[in-house]
Formats: C-alpha cells, sequence, structure tokens
C-alpha cells in the first residue's frame, strides 16, 4: 500500500508512493478539499490540470446533504462527483464538534442537530465507517473527537479513551479502501504517545495527527507533530489534518508527515488572495490596479498564464465568479506545486536546504510584491 | 461589413455574415453578455467551447468600475479580459436609466449618481462614443434614451426627438469598429417608422431595436420589430437588444433580425434552471434528485457530458460554484447551438418548419422532463 521510497539524510523528510484503488499518490501529498463533493469553484477537468492526485470528500456534510440514499443511488462519491482519481474522506467527526448544534456525546457515538435545518442526527464509529464505504472512500478515516484548543488535560485524556475504543469499532468495519486512525492527545506528550502507540497496536493502513490546526499557536502545531512520529512506524503514510500554510508544510514535511489537506488555498482565493513563493498579496489592493503582470512571474497555472493582476482585481471588486474560479486555480497550483518541489528536491537530496531558503523567503504576512 | 447570404423564401429570415475588427459573425448570432468585463461564470476559453461568436460588454459598468484610466491602461476591453473575438459594447443608455440614480437629462446629455457609490458622473452622445472607442469597441452602439413601458406617446415623441439628435452627435465621434442606431419609439408604431427613417438617413453600420424587453407583452416586442423592419436597409445588419427566450429568438429571426443579447442564460443558471428544447427545467426541483441523466439528452455541452442532473441539483441545493457554472455553459451551449441550428435551417430552406416546430416544442412555462 505504501512504499518509502527515500529519506531525507539531514531531517525526518520522506519520500513515498501510496497505492489506492483509483491510483497511485506520490507523496508528499497535498489534497484539495472537496467539502461538498466538489472542490469549491474547480471542475475535476481543472483539478487535473492542476495537478491533484486525490482530493477530500466530507463525511458530515455528505451524510446531511445530499445524503446517503443519493450517494448509495449514485455508486459513490468518485461517480457522482465526475472524479475518477483516489478520494479521501473524512470521518466527519471533526464537523460534528466544530459545525452542529446541540451535540450529545456517548459511548455509542454522537447525537446532534444538522447545523442545515436542526434535523436530529446521530453518527457513530460504525456509522462513519459504513457511510464511508457507500461514498467508496479510497482512504476513510477513523471516527474520533477532535478536542477544542486549549484543552484541559482531564478532557483531553477522558476524550482520547473514547476515541481509542472508537478506533477498535472502527477497524471492525469493513471498507473498500484503507483506513487511517487518527492521533489525538491535544497538547498533552504523553496522551499523543499514548493515542499513536494504542493506534499503532490496532494496526491501520496509515496514521493522521489530528487536533491540530484548531487554533493553536504553530509551535503547539509543530509539537503534536513531533510528539507522534517517533511512535509512527516508517512504513506508513503520515497525515496532518487541516494543515496549513505553505511554510507549515514545508516544516510538518521535514518532521515526517506525508499528507496534508486544508482549505486556504480555496478558502482566500474567494477572498482575493492568492499565494506565492514569497507570501500572500491580496488582489484586491490598490496597487493592483494597473498592474499588468501575472499573479506571480514564471508560474504557469491557467490564470497566470492569461490574465493580469489589474484584471483579477477588477473581478475581485466587482464579485465576479471568474476572479475567485482563477485565484483558486492559481492557489491550488501554488499549493500542488510547491509539494511537486518538494518531493524533486528530496529526490535531489537537497531538501534541508530547499526548506531553510523557502521558509526564509516566505513572508508570514500578507506581502505587496 | 454585412453580407446578406441568403433569405428565406417564406418568411423574413436571413443568413449573413458580418464582418468585424476582430473577426467574422455568421448570423443570425447570439452574444452572450460580459456586463463586467466577464461573462457571468465564464472563462474566455469556456466562451470558445461553447460556440460564442462575439460578446457584449457594458459601457455603464465598465466606466463606473474599473473606470476608464484602466481600460485605457490596458488597451481596452479585449486584452482586459482576455477575448480576441469581437466585442459589441452597448452605450450605457439604458444602464443610465434603468441603474442609476438621480438622473437630470438635458440636451447634452444625463447627469447620474453611480449604482455603486453615488459618485457624480455624467454620459451624453460624445462620452458614451468616446467610451467605445476606448474598450477598443467592434461594435459601438449609440447613446440613446430607452423609455420604460408602459410609455406615453408625448413622452416617447419627445424622448425620440432627443435620441435622433444625440444620433447625429454620436455619428460625429470617431470609433475604431462599426456603429450601430438604435431605433426607440416606444409602442407606436409612426414612431418607430420615424426613427428606423431618420436613422437610416444618418447612416450606420447597422440598426437595433431597442426599448423592448422592458417589461412589455410579448406582442407588443413583436410588434415594435414588425413596426422598424420594413425602414430597415436590407443590406445592414438587425440586432434585437436584450432579446429573449428561445421562442422569441425564433419568432424574431422569422421576422428579419440577426442579432441577439441575452442575459437569460447565464441569469437563470444561477437559480438552477437549465434550457432544453421542450422548455426549462429546474434543478432545484425534488424530482431530479435520484435523476441520472444529463440536463438534456443528446446536448454536447461540457456539463452534459460529464454530470448528471442529480449531481448539479446538489450542486445547486448546496450553492455551490460549480454548479452554476455548469448551467451556465450549458445554457449558452444551447443558445450558442439554437443560433447554428437556425442558420443551418436557412442555408436549408427549411427555416420555416423549423420555426413552426420548435415554437409548438418549446413550453413557454417551466416543464419536468
Amino acid at each position: 500500500m505504501f512504499q518509502l521510497l527515500q529519506t531525507d539524510p539531514s531531517t525526518k523528510a520522506r519520500r513515498g508512493r501510496l497505492i489506492t484503488r483509483h491510483g497511485v499518490i506520490e507523496t508528499p501529498v497535498f489534497m484539495p478539499v472537496g467539502t461538498q463533493g466538489t472542490v469549491k469553484a474547480m471542475s475535476p477537468d481543472e483539478l487535473r490540470e492542476v495537478g491533484a492526485q486525490i482530493i477530500l470528500g466530507n463525511t458530515y456534510h455528505l451524510f446531511i446533504r445530499p445524503g446517503m440514499d443519493v450517494m448509495r443511488h449514485f455508486g459513490g462519491l468518485h461517480s457522482f462527483m465526475g472524479w475518477d482519481g483516489p478520494i479521501l474522506t473524512d470521518s466527519g467527526g471533526f464537523q460534528v464538534f466544530s459545525l452542529a448544534k446541540l451535540r450529545e456525546i456517548t459511548e455509542e457515538g454522537v447525537h446532534f442537530q444538522s447545523h442545515l435545518d436542526g434535523a436530529p442526527c446521530f453518527l457513530g464509529p460504525r456509522e462513519a465507517m459504513e457511510i464511508q464505504a457507500v461514498l467508496g472512500s479510497d482512504i476513510a478515516m477513523l471516527f474520533d473527537e477532535c478536542p477544542p484548543y486549549p484543552c484541559e488535560r482531564d478532557y483531553a485524556a477522558r476524550s482520547l479513551e473514547r476515541t481509542l475504543r472508537w478506533a477498535a469499532k472502527c477497524r471492525e468495519v469493513e471498507t473498500p479502501g484503507l483506513k487511517f486512525g487518527i492521533v489525538q492527545g491535544a497538547t498533552f506528550e504523553d496522551l499523543r504517545r499514548l493515542a499513536a502507540e494504542a493506534l499503532v497496536a490496532l494496526g491501520f493502513d496509515g496514521y493522521a495527527i489530528g487536533g491540530v490546526s484548531v487554533g493553536e499557536p504553530e509551535f503547539e502545531m509543530l509539537r503534536a507533530v513531533e510528539y507522534c512520529e517517533p511512535f509512527l512506524p516508517v512504513d506508513k503514510p503520515r497525515y496532518a489534518m487541516g494543515l496549513g500554510t505553505p511554510p507549515q508544510m514545508v516544516e510538518m514535511v521535514a518532521r515526517g508527515v506525508d499528507m496534508f489537506d486544508c482549505v486556504l488555498p480555496t478558502r482566500l482565493a474567494r477572498n482575493g488572495t492568492a499565494f506565492t513563493s514569497r507570501g500572500t498579496i491580496n488582489l484586491k489592493n490598490a496597487p493592483f490596479i494597473y498592474d499588468k503582470g501575472p499573479i506571480e512571474d514564471g508560474c504557469l497555472c491557467a490564470a497566470c498564464r492569461q490574465f493580469t493582476r489589474g484584471y483579477l482585481r477588477h473581478l475581485v471588486k466587482a464579485e465576479e465568479i471568474l476572479g475567485l474560479r482563477l485565484i483558486s486555480q492559481h492557489n491550488l497550483y501554488f499549493y500542488l506545486g510547491l509539494m511537486e518541489r518538494i518531493r524533486r528536491e528530496l529526490e535531489a537530496g537537497s531538501f534541508a536546504s530547499f526548506q531553510q531558503s523557502f521558509t526564509a523567503g516566505y513572508a508570514t504576512h500578507e506581502i505587496i510584491l
């Protein structure tokens, strides 16, 4: 399932290959997020054009709408949305805890109300895995509780114990593809280690680090990964959930992470924000009014090959759909291109120096080029 | 400039060819509307894919935003928006009277406030033509007053006189492309005739019928065209502004009209409404939930080749951008395909029977297929 092709001599970075029912994924990999059965503003053809190897689907959202009868009728998410590449689905746990209303957590799962119409719903480990089976997921994630940040140690420990009991239940449910465990444990080193060891003892096809990118400072995010990593098997892929900014991903790769997903490229695009190798720019800003250059010089994405910053600024200001479409395309091309670059640097044995120069050259705040 | 290739033996329909600086247009033609320098939700590549020969730009909107300094800086609308085919621009008259606030009409033009920020603006015949020259329009429309429906005869007559005085002024302003006069006169036969004759006496490259599709019943719309048509030269193109539904366009072609523009295909798409040869369907409707068929059987547009009604319904219900993108593509493909069909029927001498069968088969209200 996973081939570890190369390990970096001076960091923990890894070059790998993950084989799924719908295709081979070269890692490190970034996975565009298709919450409601579509990566926002992008067509499947455009996803292939920008270089997506695998995309995400959200169990919670698809369970709420269009619902499992529809998904079953259409034979799963691949055929429903017209994407024949690999799909990873989350378990719905994160959304149940972040989006849904009036939750009641029991040993069996979570009672909640749909964020759309308040309808009463239930998701537990069995249900979450069965839904992912219906979706035809190539990589199904275990149903877990994602504790908030900050989180008291007591709650984190009790929550983790339940998440691990759920993990054992999830393991028993048959799904057509791979199954990844999710390491929780909040900001506590011993809990993270305990979680990693317990999940590895159960045995999964890959391991995710969950409970990151939930509002904690960046050093806590990196530490959470550092806490888990030594206890994860080298021959299985590691996935840091919901991450991140470009330098965060580079740092995570250096810490041994292989897979990422994040809404930033498409979410920020809808606000006029574009990624460049030096940082983000907001195309709404006045300096771009007369700018005849592309979003980033040398970028070969569809937006940069054909359109100027000045035109994109106009589209964003006029709230035209083409504007956010083009910036979404550019941003995903940038994220996927960064991962391709990382893979090449790993192959060339030059990842560490790339890591240093990329991080040094990337502004953490919005820039004006 | 215009070649009349063929006239229909049993109707007034015409097959023609209009030559512009940016390309040749086969008529009858439908022109997608790109109000703010983009046809809503469509990229220029997609416009070519759906078969657009020429698109519209709106003087009023581009004058307000991004403004003429920007348009001048970018060398006109073609290069600004990345469309190298022909562009027709309206004169801004229609929007000044329908969108802008606090208008004061004088002999020189119209003082108004921007609908965006209330800024005081002025557009007159000279300004409108100069703006269209800056935009690099291939077909510039004369600045006119479009009287509302219903309209008293007295006002219609006085308004028309001023519009004709403005027409003479517009004629004097140099623009790089063709110039079309606009026949006004509201619902009054003699005023329509007067307008047509006066404009023809001045001499323009084409003639538009304005003041239609402003809320009048359909028979008034058709009559307005019938009133003008006999007084328009056969060797110049005729353009019915802001029209229409598919059967309205077919009927207008039969009455000797060559050119159409309308926001319906893209505007209705954003509401989930798709065109078919039997009428419109609204993809939000429940019967489509489990529907595995394309929007229209046999349609070769990008949406129908790849996606089901069930998936499109989900996208529309979830307010996902891909949904309105795909329906916009389908609707424009349908409109442009209808015009292509009309041209072929004209060439084959079978337009009249097509007109009859199409109109009979097209429901005027939303249908369930």
